[in-house]
């Protein structure tokens, strides 16, 4: 969708593969039957593109391109295997950790490209790269009757605010947005990194 | 607006009253004012059919015609009229299951014909066929703040999936659209009135 | 956006700042992070409108204009400012309930406005004010997953719901759109006010 090369499209797969197993787990947990496991991993993985392209006004690429939903799938397969088996701290585990902060990275920064190409506000870009970034989990955290868990802790969004920031200046600066995409997405997954090696967190009010 | 003939229309009719009665009953047992009580009517009537018109980037037909508002508006009379006398086991009764199932296989089919003049991927055709059968009560579910049913068990939304997924194999082997349109809506009645009969469920994983 | 006077930008502007406060003490009191917070005022503030822009098949204006959300962002900040030293029946005082149903009346109005321009029918008209109105503090409850409280009890939403149904008969019966919007907006200041005064309710069924 946008132009950012290889390397993007890989960490966009990953995102894809480790959002939906992270959706589809988050659902077998919750004691939801086949239909509902399938729903929390394909919405965790697409939820999020598939709101910032209504807000933009767009078709949603997740109901026209087959590609993305393949990968998808592929993540919520793995979980159902995956299910019976590891239990717990596997959400906690770097094979997770790592592989979700990619796909923060590239779903953000994603978010963000397809906001100024939009022309959107800087604030506007902002929420799409937020919402495209984490709006697919907190969908998820919805349909199971929970305050989405960004809103509560942990230092998961803003690193998608942060990246989306970027973007209007650098663009304003003279950057491509192939470039200016790559610098979200490093800027997202530095952040993310940090937060989970250092444990920072925001502060309540 | 899907020509699929006047069995069709008297099958959609039904569901539209069926979906906007057991709305307004779930949220009468909830305690909602008057005003709840309405918006789940029409949201459970409506809401399906709204998110899949906006997915597809269409302004929803409830929004713009008159006589689907009707339609459901019966159904909320019908359920403020019935809610003060019959109680509990209304809903599991033949007189709610079988106009329900009815609505269920006229909405799917709906969806996947929608889904299907937009173009969508097969992923996309199940997308706005399941949408369009089980959103509206799911979105009240989520006004309620409770899990959406057709996550945690029951063969619902299974029907209105496979209902969606045999209309794109069928369209491409030469069925005219009214006539997948039907046998969308037969798959999904079948499948959901031998899942009340025999009592199928999904596995958990 | 619509044109109505000054007076109308000078509600409309009252409206979103104390609808962001609203929301962001709401996210407040809930514990959620700073992050949180301030989704939940901006949520509460730009919600209603963006999702009534959506239905009508537009991009959002709260992600291209700069003005909505700096007023909204004051809002927030003052709700971040009060939140440490005011607790507890700020949210009861009408230095917060006036300016709330000022804003009330101006979005109400405007969401009836612009579901005439775009040529709703009476009924797509109300759903438009009702939601502009009241569509904001409601997705914000639903994030705290939470049943909205204007579905339950208080006499909130009607005042939207009878604004949004005086203006396509105004309209029809030759009434320039600007003066409609004002007279929605008087309409539902007045019964919101009388509300308040008077502690009406809708009955439960």
């Amino acid at each position: 969708m946008v132009e950012a090369g290889l390397a993007f499209e890989v960490m966009n797969a990953i995102g894809l593969v480790a959002f939906a197993a992270v959706g589809a787990l988050k659902g077998s947990d919750a004691d939801l039957d086949l239909f509902g496991v399938a729903v929390l991993g394909f919405l965790t993985a697409l939820g999020g593109g598939t709101t910032r392209d209504l807000l933009v006004g767009r078709i949603p690429t997740s109901l026209q391109s087959n590609i993305e939903v393949l990968i998808a799938a592929a993540g919520v397969a793995l979980a159902v295997v995956l299910a019976g088996r590891v239990r717990g701290d596997l959400m906690e585990s770097p094979a997770v950790l790592l592989p979700d902060a990619i796909g923060l990275a590239a779903f953000a920064a994603t978010g963000a490209a397809v906001g100024i190409e939009t022309g959107l506000s800087p604030f506007g870009v902002v929420v799409t790269a937020t919402l495209t970034g984490v709006g697919g989990g907190s969908l998820s955290d919805l349909l199971l009757a929970r305050v989405p868990a960004v809103l509560r802790e942990d230092f998961y969004a803003t690193p998608a605010v942060v990246g989306g920031a970027v973007a209007p200046p650098a663009v304003a600066l003279g950057l491509p947005l192939g470039a200016t995409t790559l610098l979200s997405a490093g800027v997202v997954l530095a952040l993310r990194l940090g937060a989970l090696r250092y444990g920072w967190r925001l502060p309540t009010v």
